[in-house]
């Protein structure tokens, strides 16, 4: 049961774990030593990469999750790959040019949007029959 | 099933979202440009608001679920409500005047820490009991 | 149901609300007033052992429970106390010398990286199974 959403659960959490992997690695790329967080611009992009898709996990999980109980485990699935790639487009537009990431922060932010929609709709549906 | 308790997440979630789109507006007003996260107080006040409901998120919605799972949906729902009042209090309050954020803070702490401690006695007297 | 991996979330939760508590005690000590979160060398510590345990909590929370809910609510609570121990040792090897971090990283790292590719190993099994 819900092997898909499981899935796509563990692909974005693997993702997320390679942001913190490049945040390492700039570490020592940038000459940024624990615990500063500041110091080099370009280390900084990298960081904030990691920490805005830390702030988007916690909205995206619980939603794809809800959905997938509520409305459709493939639909939920299908959306959580969506959002991956839009984190994935945030990633390299940052990272290349902090002014550019505003596409693929829409994509990864539609895809959270229609999962958190999707459950409210039905879920008031469902109150509303009396279910 | 968890109708309430689903509902109150997706509460908890837009709310927090919101906190999102409010630094995202401050970086403009407070000319902070990504990937900064400092260099106006005003500005870094309200990327804390989102930062410190970000580090309390990942403790009240594990705590919410699991409270409506053992313990009761509606109960959970109610808490969770709290919660979100405690979080707008705080909000209030720190943008107004950090010093001031007790007792918004004290507010949501204590709902999180009710739906912990219920859970925790619920599953200890469930397993006392042979369950 | 679950009562080992439900009692092992919350015990995790209580060693993460610790480390905002002693974030909030190094504010004073320190003298780093909110909002904030540099200044001092070792206040960062502090604050860096709460972030960095935030970034790795929401990797953790969902393995753990797809696991629990897969493969085994005992084996899962097992891995999460190790997690836990792991993060321990991180914490107080970062506060007092940042370079000796690794060990503990490596402990709750390999906790979670059991967790997630045991999930994944036993759902493409199901599904290679037709199941």
């Amino acid at each position: 049961m819900y092997y898909f959403t499981a899935l796509i659960t563990l692909a974005a959490l693997l993702f997320y774990a390679s942001l913190g992997y490049d945040v390492a690695k700039a570490r020592g790329r940038y000459g940024v030593k624990a615990p500063a967080t500041t110091g080099d611009a370009h280390f900084e992009r990298i960081y904030r990469v990691q920490m805005n898709t830390l702030e988007w996990l916690v909205i995206f999980l619980p939603c794809l999750w809800l959905f997938a109980f509520y409305v459709s485990d493939l639909g939920a699935a299908a959306l959580g790959a969506v959002w991956i790639f839009g984190r994935y487009l945030y990633k390299q537009a940052y990272v290349a040019a902090p002014e550019t990431r505003g596409f693929g922060f829409t994509v990864q932010a539609t895809a959270a949007a229609v999962l958190l929609i999707g459950t409210a709709l039905d879920i008031v549906l469902r109150l509303a029959m009396g279910d």
